[in-house]
């Protein structure tokens, strides 16, 4: 991924900005990758999030999409934040495993507009399997 | 609505599976009105599924797709399950307020496939604002 | 529709803006209505452009793009460019009529980013079908 | 891309059916590629299909919807015919070019529901621009 990021410390600053999320933390999800224009996050499997046994798909949604809006904000300015404008996702197959990995992925990055793919694939005895995909817009605000 | 409900039980039916899903409990949502093809579900705002302050938009997500799948599954038949093919979620507003409605109405009813709008509205002070709105695909998946 | 025009000349300058575009004209498209914050365009059958004998669900995109974009357009600044950031379209019936009609409505219009819905109906014999719905994001440039 | 075919002679019934495609032939697109669960359409670049000097949104989107309506196509049955159920398109830069290849790639075969992938790229003097990206659910019908 050919991306150059414009703050240095981007790393730091998702982190530091993925802690304060009040969602993420009770959810228990983790950020387990920081690349410039790449995020993955990790949710373990909750019954307590779940419709039919399987995680709702809009948990689901919930980490794909931080974990694209993490993806965006690790390329702005530091002084930045970001917003969802909209996102549209799949779903492949059912939520069923021992823990999930949301991947966020930036496709272009505009000044104030930015584009992302994201998926999230379900962990099940060692194997990997694709249940979500995501296309989505998020916006560069220009901060405090 | 002019929408004939294939099962003459199907507001029992909506709100036992609403009742019997995990996540809507673990985030305290209501189902506060299920007419043939409409549904209505709330959820008070809690600090505790926020982002800078404001409702995730997973989280605001989460309600407005049980309650486009349940208006969907309102005109279903009675072994029929109903399924997230995909959704997609414009935001509008920031998701502030004291509770947030969000209200999911099929725009067209097929054998297979069920295509719902949906949107949600944040409560604040006796006046509501639009935050979100939905566009969604649910599919009839022949039961158990 | 509450909308209030920024630019007391929308109508003309949204049908001379219309009458520029090469593409509508190929279609042999018309702009039948224009409001604050909504358009229609309308399209007869053409054989030339079906795909199974349906009109081709992208001219259907077409012409529904156009009219949301034309809405969104109509409430911004005189200068202002409108481009089609992302839409999402369902397909509900398939498309066959004598003439389609496209009608695009602002949801909401920001500074930067305008929402917009989208609907095509055909027209058969009299009777009116819904055949599309659209949800669709257009950004306002600030011009030349 | 590990797919398996169900019909052997999937190439030239899916070229055999782009043939018998109007509007392709109206815009004058070509099949510049079919793999199983993979497909390349190709178009010129045309002033009659313009907006503001760029290559219509619309059309754009048909090629990309062709090109993944014959990805998911491909993967069918002998018998099965293709409807597009939905699709959600970014546009990512200006559609200026001499030509514009629509590539179709398919996510996730279903027996029903087909997700796939899609993508624009515009070439100008040997280079080659990202200029919007497809995410859209495809329907097998079972024929004639």
């Amino acid at each position: 991924m050919p991306f150059e990021p414009r703050d240095p410390a981007f790393e730091a600053r998702v982190r530091a900005s993925f802690t304060r999320q009040a969602v993420t933390t009770t959810l228990q999800a983790t950020m387990t990758r920081v690349e410039p224009g790449e995020v993955e996050i990790e949710l373990p499997f909750r019954q307590d999030l779940t419709q039919h046994g399987y995680l709702h798909a809009g948990i689901i949604t919930t980490i794909v999409d931080s974990a694209c809006g993490y993806a965006a904000y690790s390329l702005m300015a530091a002084q930045a934040e970001v917003l969802t404008v909209e996102y549209k996702v799949n779903f492949l197959a059912p939520a069923q495993g021992e823990r999930f990995i949301a991947r966020g992925r930036v496709t272009r990055a505009g000044r104030t507009l930015t584009v992302c793919a994201g998926e999230v694939v379900a962990l099940q005895e060692g194997r990997e399997a694709l249940i979500a995909t995501m296309l989505t817009t998020m916006m560069a605000v220009q901060g405090k």
